[in-house]
């Protein structure tokens, strides 16, 4: 069992290593979400940036600004130093 | 003259606290720029980002896109956990 979750391990850092920086970004934006047990509606509200856009984002599709990442972190309670503390980035 | 070098790195960070996210990224790819010892000429042919666009980040000016982040922050030979890893942010 080891050496297939040591396996799906390095499979997981092999598919983030080759994503784009967007793709990135909407992984843990999605992941931070969720764990915060939000919506999509409920981060746009409180982010106040619009559903569909954050939708996009967290599929990759958006080259987002810093003071739009600034939004999101700030509405998922957690700040730069911690959103990207992660070695994926 | 503790109390004003303490008195100054507490301004220091007053004055960051107050800054928006565009500036205070602007002055660490300043800083960071500067202590590699690169100019803004040097470090816009490593990035590939036009130097007037790097001056204008560098004054807080430009809502930079995360994938113009990435190319700074590789061309400062850093990573987003170092360089978001100040408590300035």
């Amino acid at each position: 069992m080891r050496s297939i979750v040591g396996g799906s391990i390095v499979g997981v850092k092999l598919i983030l290593s080759n994503m784009e920086i967007k793709e990135k970004f909407g992984l843990k934006v999605k992941v931070l979400r969720e764990e915060k047990g939000f919506s999509i509606e409920q981060l746009a509200n409180i982010s106040n940036v619009d559903r569909n856009y954050i939708s996009d984002i967290e599929k990759g599709k958006r080259n987002v600004s810093i003071e739009i990442i600034e939004k999101i972190i700030l509405a998922l309670d957690t700040g730069f130093k911690d959103f990207f503390s992660d070695n994926n980035f």
